[in-house]
This record gives C-alpha cells, structure tokens and sequence, in this order.
C-alpha cells in the first residue's frame, strides 16, 4: 500500500485522456508545470498537438513508459480505458469524472465495484469524482494557482473544492505544501490510507484531513492514533449533523457516522478538532511554529480597550497571562517605557510606539522574557499607515527586523492584524509580514485558538510521555 | 438626562481648548465637518486663525452662544477651563484628557469627584477619558474618516478605540450610523444613561454597547431590558475574565464584576451578547435586514463539500434547512437545472450557474420560496471571476439585479464571499455587493451565527407578546 502510494508522487510520465475542448484540456493546460512527460489522449485530434503536448489516439500509442494517467472522460467509457492502462503497465488512474458512488443509486454503486474488479490488482485507482494530486516536488497539481514551493504540510481530502482552497488560500497565508491529495469516493485509497502513508513520509511534518465518511472505522481510528503520536493531526469533519450528513452522502456517497463517537475517538486519538477553512488555516500557521514550553503568553496591544478584549479572549482559551519578568519590565522601563508607567501583560503599547523602532525593541524584549512561553503582537493598520507617514525609510527594516525576531525566537510568535477599514493597505502589510516569516491572524480569537490547540498537543504529548516515562520503570 | 443628553447632539457651535500644536490641533481636524460654528481656544496663539477656524484666548472671550467644548488639555488645569464654561453658559464639556480614575490612583479618583463638585449641576461633563461623538446628521465626529451619511445604528462604548474601530469597519460593510457615544470613565453620563437615552431616539433602530463595567447594575438592567424589549440591543462585555477585568481597571478604572451574573442578566434582558468586534458587526448586519418568520433556511453554495460543511455550521446555529416546496423545485427543474437532477437545500450550484443571469433566476426562485425565512448565498470570488472572463457585459447588471432580489426581498438575505488567494478581488466584489446594499459575510459560521441571532430575537419577542397576551386574558 505504501508503495502504492509513493509510486503516485513518483510518477515520471503523465497522460490525460479527455476531449482536448473540455474537460481533457483543461487538465493538460493545469498539468502544465509538470516537470515528467506530458500526453494527451484523444483518438479524434491523434497527431495533433495541445499547448505544446502531443496528442495520441490511445494510452497504448504512447511510445513510452506511461506512470500516471488522469480519466476525464464520461464514466461509460472508463473501463476500456482502464484496460488499455492495465496493458500499458500504468502504475495509477486517477479518474476525476463523477457518476460512481455519490449518486447514491444502485447503478452508481455497481460502477465503482466495477472500477475495483476490474483492477483486480493490477492497477491502483485514485477516486473516482476527485481532482487527484497536488505535488509541488514533481509539479503536480489540480489548479493552475497553485504555488511550486515545497512545503512540509500535507492535506488529504474527501473533498476536491476543500482541496484547492486550501492550498490556495494556504499559499497566501504564507502555508507550503509537501502533498495534497483529493481522492473523493476513494474507491481503492482513502483517508486511511494516506494518512498511514504520511506518518512515515519525511517530507511531512503536519497532517490536515477532510472526511466524511470512512470505510472501516475501527482502522481509521488506529492509522490517526500512531500519526498524532509522530506529526500533528488536523481532523475536518463534514456531515458532523443530521443535515450537512445528508449533503455528504450526495457529496462523496459516505455515511457520516455520529459525529459525538468521531469527538470521542478524535479526542483519545490527540488528533486535532477543526470545523472550518479558517480554522485549518490559522491551526496549521500555529503548528508551523516552535513549540511553547506552556501556556505563558505575552500579549501587546495597541489601545486599553482592545488589550481588554485581547486579555479576555486569550484567558479564555485557556491560556495564561503572567506579569513580566523583573528583568523585562526593568528592561523596557530603562530603554522605551516613560518613567513611572506601568508594564503590565498585555503591554499597552500605544504611548511608546510612536516609533516603529521603539516597537521592535519592545517587541524583542517580550520575546526575550525567558518566563514567556508564546507571545502575541497586535499590529494595526491604521498605526503601520501612521509610522508610514512619519517614519518612510525605516519601513522596510521595521518588517525585515520584526522577522528576524520571528526567526531567532525559540517560541510561537505571532501578529495579529486585524481587519480595517484600511482594506487593500492591510493586504499589503499583511504579505510584508508573510514574506518575512511572520504568522499573521485576522483577530484575537483565530490567533489564541489556534496557540491553545498548539498547547494542548504540546501538554498531550508530555502526559504521554511521563506515561510511557512510569511503564518504563514499572 | 434625557433632555441633557438630546443638547449634545443639537450643539450648533463647538470650540476645542489645546494645544494648536498638538492635541487641540488634531481635534480641530478631526472637527473640520462638523456644520455649526468652530472655534480654538489657546491663550499663547490668540488672534491667528488655524486651519481657517479662529483663535481666542479663553472661551469667554467667544463673541457668540457656545454650545459644546472640548477639553485636549491637561487635567491640571481643567477645573479652571471648566469654571469659565460654566460662566459663558456651555452646556457640554467634553473631556478627552486622561489621568482620572483609570489610574487607579487615590489622586486619580479625587480629581474624577472634583469634576462633579465643579460642575454642580450646572454644565454637563462627557468622559473624561474619552473621544466623545459621533454625530454625522452636524458634522460631529471623533476621526476624520467617518462616513457623513446618517444611518439607523447607535453605539455606546466606554473604549474610544472601539468606538473608532466599529465607525470605520462598520462603515465598509455597509453600516451607517445615528450616533457613537465615546463616554470613557463616565464620570456623570455612563451606558445607562445613553442606553436609556436612545431607547426613544427616533434616529436610532439597533443599539450596540461596549461596556467594561456599570456604577449602578440594577439600573443598567433595567434599562437594557426596557430597551431591548423595543429595539435590538447588542452588549459587547469588556472584562470577562479575571485577567480582562485586571486589564479594565487601567483602562477606566471599571470594576467588571462576575460574568456569570452577566451572562444570565443580559438573556434575561433579551439582550444579545457579542463577544468581538467582528461579531458586533456581523450581528449588527443582520439586525438591519428584515425579521424572519422562522428558522426555516435556504442555502446555495458552489461546490458539494462546500455544501456539507455549510449545511452543518448552519444546522449547529439552530436553524433549520427544509426541502424547497414542491412549487420552487418544479420551477428550478423547468427553468434552469438539467432534468433529472436533484434539487436539494443545500443547493450545489456548480453544473447550473456557467451562466451568471442563471445564477439570478436560481437565487430570485428560492428567496421567493414562501416556505423559507431566510436566504444564504455563496459567492467565492473564483466563480465571480470565471464570470466576468466569460459574460463581462452582464456583471454590472448581475451585482444590481442581486441587489434587487435583496430590497424586494421580505426576509434576511446574505451573500457569504469567503476569503480567497484573489484577496484585492475579493475586496472588488464586496464593494460591489455592498454598493447594491447586500449585506456580506466572509464565512459560514460568520453569517450562521448572525443569522441564528436574529432569529432567537423573534422567537423572544413572539414568547413575550405570548405571555403578554396570556396575562391580558386572565
């Protein structure tokens, strides 16, 4: 299975088969970037050429060894096809036409055993009704915006849609991918089996997960309990109510299971719960970073009332927020603060920060506060506009600085930059931010719900360990 | 008070007392809109003019009736400016110098009493601590970048930077106000009194609130529940949390008191509780649309996993997602979904809407669907771009014609236009949809929840017009 699986990724040689006016062409000019050979299939334009790819009537007039082959084709016709791959010792069809299992009818079902016999084996099968494999290594994709980064996060999804967005909006978010894989019904390969692949794949460090549904629980359930244990697990389940289980079922034909039995397992599993886009984009930012000792945070906050609300939503997710060391606040107290001010955690930062130089000195002494295990910075627009005004040529080595301090710090470090009626100016701040290293939040709650899941795993797995620590010695 | 309050807002001549320089300079800025007459007063800079507004030497020295004055001078020597206000009739100081009780001091709390002793019934104090009003029917505002249209929403905050936040941020999703009260510590008008205050102001329909803490609770709920019980009160909490409540003492010198009381205190009022700034205005959004009958919800989203996973954050709301009646499945099926497909709440509008005048019929058909309250609409700008690729003569009329089904329509209708990797495009849409008066939220849970809000809200009223009716009877 394993093998299976690291032959996809390994695929040297491409083909599409589909109508080079639809579909077909549409996955030859996505497949682009691949960096093996290209082909397209199309018996009616053979000899043709297609954005510069060749054109042959059938799989088997490839002169060459053949590793992948995408199905764009009307379900009726796939198994002749798959036949022909069969003969041309094609390693995986990865069939994006839809018709199988998802129509929930009795015919719809009978065609995709159908897919499964007629492999018998000798064929592995990606899907069908998927969009098949982004692999920014190889060039690999399913959507032509995709980045051609390596990244080390690997996302496997029951959902094509889920799929794309992710890596997309993952991409703006400064998130690169190792391996992203759709495989919709999962006909011969789902979720378990690819996150059983992933615990051992050493270019992938964090696992995000969109299921519906799953064929053997029990399995499932195992596979995601050994990954938690060696890479963090992200879990997104849909069909979690009576309602959003009927739309899976037309979705990707699973039944949904009874989402308090997935809380349950999810949770002895020490997988990690995520229930939106947003939450496993800002949840994976969060993992991306140095792991905090605990659960000591140091917040800055540009105004009272805002560090109020920032104080009050962190505190709630479980986190603590300690005063300073004596040496951080003589520190500030010397260098940046006025006399007789107050340094409290939240720092309220708006008296000192009137120079963006005076806010990373601040900013670096926080992070350098040895009893501060994370620390969360709020940046405004409005205050980066002001210190734009006054302070032009510093601009460029305020972010470059603020990234070295990302870099150097040995502890979640993250900005919050939250919305503004400065719209495409916090657009701008935020990919200065991104291009420099930093994880940026949209508000205080993304940014403290996805630190207090990062502390969580981190409280999990020393629990586990001083288990394993006692049976050791017991 | 009432009467007290109701001048604030009919001040016709303003003078800021500052420094030209510095604060008193701003504010004279951040003033230029206002309608009535302006006026400086700064001793060392008698007889200039500043920014077209003439300078005087002392507010008694004003040669007309002056209605409001605002004090950007330090505390020091405010009680003398105060004395002389008193002596030429003001009828409002505003105070928006700090160094009162949110030091926490004893000299900070004796100065705060001082300011009712000097005042002594005789002139009325705003603040101190604080950034005033808000007020674009005359021109009042606390930033420059307030919108000048008039609108139906109040807000109330002891935090200036929330006030100035929600003003600007409200301001581009659609939301325009009647007036934004900045009372800071409060030390004579607090949230009571302006609660109780707009509860018969005729130019506001939805009041929001940001309190840190009540000098008098039993009154503060008594008010908030005689308001709620006429207009849709929405109480944002500052100091929830030990640490919050810390953090609310050096902010206005507010004791936050125990949440738990709250929390109770406030469903009893029928009070909303928001907990963000975010959620403020999402919720606020929702309250100006049309009240829905029920919780009855149709939704449309453009992918199938969309679908699961929006049908399950609306489910989690509390609202309910029906099948369409049999009339609007007939005419989705005669008019514009391929025969044979299943025409199910959620709709997956992915194969029907190539075409975005499509996209209309199939929205206009279901929000006329009289089985249903309320509408929800995806929109990702992806799909809004392949349209303006393939029918951009259509798309000025498909951003009207939206805005067409949402003013006829008598029920909540919200678009959800999630973030994207085409984040300025995405910025482009909103706009649009926001131009045709389409309230938009960035996500599912975003929009549910608002929705779900508004819902309860017509389920309390109808329950208490139940046991009004009830008790009228027996």
């Amino acid at each position: 299975m394993r093998e299976d699986i690291q032959r996809m990724f390994e695929a040297q040689s491409l083909a599409v088969v589909g109508s080079l006016k639809r579909e077909g062409g549409l996955w030859l000019r996505i497949q682009s970037g691949f960096k093996g050979k290209l082909y397209a299939v199309n018996p009616s334009e053979s000899g043709k050429t297609f954005n510069g790819v060749p054109v042959y009537p059938s799989v088997l007039e490839i002169p060459d060894r053949l590793d992948f082959v995408i199905l764009a084709i009307p379900a009726e016709v796939i198994p002749g096809v798959i036949e022909e791959c069969i003969e041309k010792e094609v390693k995986t069809v990865c069939i994006f036409s839809a018709g199988y299992s998802e129509l929930n009818t009795k015919e719809g079902i009978e065609r995709e055993k159908e897919l499964l016999e007629i492999a018998d084996g000798r064929i592995n099968i990606l899907g069908p009704n998927c969009m098949g494999i982004y692999y920014p290594k190889n060039g690999m994709t399913f959507n032509p915006n995709t980045s051609s980064e390596m990244g080390t996060v690997a996302f496997v999804a029951q959902s094509g849609g889920h799929a794309i967005n992710f890596a997309l909006r993952g991409n703006v978010e400064g998130i690169r991918f190792s391996k992203v894989i759709s495989y919709g019904n999962g006909c011969m390969f789902d979720s378990t089996d690819f996150v059983e692949y992933l615990i051992d794949d050493p270019e992938t460090e964090i696992i995000g997960l969109y299921v519906e549904g799953v064929r053997d629980g029990r399995r499932f359930f195992e596979v995601l309990k050994r990954a938690s244990a060696k890479k963090p697990v992200m879990l997104w389940k849909g069909g979690q109510t009576e309602e959003g289980a009927k739309a899976a079922i037309s979705h990707t034909g699973s039944f949904a299971g009874d989402i308090a039995v997935w809380n349950t397992l999810m949770k002895q599993c020490g997988c990690i719960k995520v229930d939106t886009i947003e939450e496993l984009i800002e949840t994976t930012l969060a993992f991306l970073s140095p792991t905090p000792n605990g659960r000591k945070t140091g917040l800055l906050s540009v105004s009272g009332g805002r560090g109020v609300v920032f104080t009050d939503i962190v505190s709630k997710s479980g986190l603590e927020i300690p005063s300073f060391s004596e040496r951080t606040k003589n520190r500030l107290r010397k260098r940046i603060f006025p006399v007789g001010s107050s340094i409290e955690n939240p720092l309220d930062s708006s008296a000192s920060w009137l120079d963006p130089a005076n806010a990373i000195e601040t900013i670096k002494i926080i992070v350098e506060d040895e009893t501060i295990d994370s620390v969360l910075v709020e940046l405004t627009p409005d205050l980066v506009q002001r210190w734009h005004e006054t302070h032009p040529e510093y601009m460029k080595k305020f972010f470059e600085n603020l990234g070295k301090i990302k870099e150097k710090a040995e502890k979640p470090f993250f900005v919050i930059l939250p919305f503004s009626y400065l719209e495409e100016y916090r657009i701008e701040i935020k990919r200065e931010l991104v291009k420099n290293g930093i994880p940026v939040y949209s508000s205080f709650s993304a940014a403290a719900s996805s630190l207090s899941r990062v502390v969580r795993r981190f409280f999990y797995l020393r629990e586990r360990e001083i288990h394993r620590g006692n049976s050791l010695v017991s």
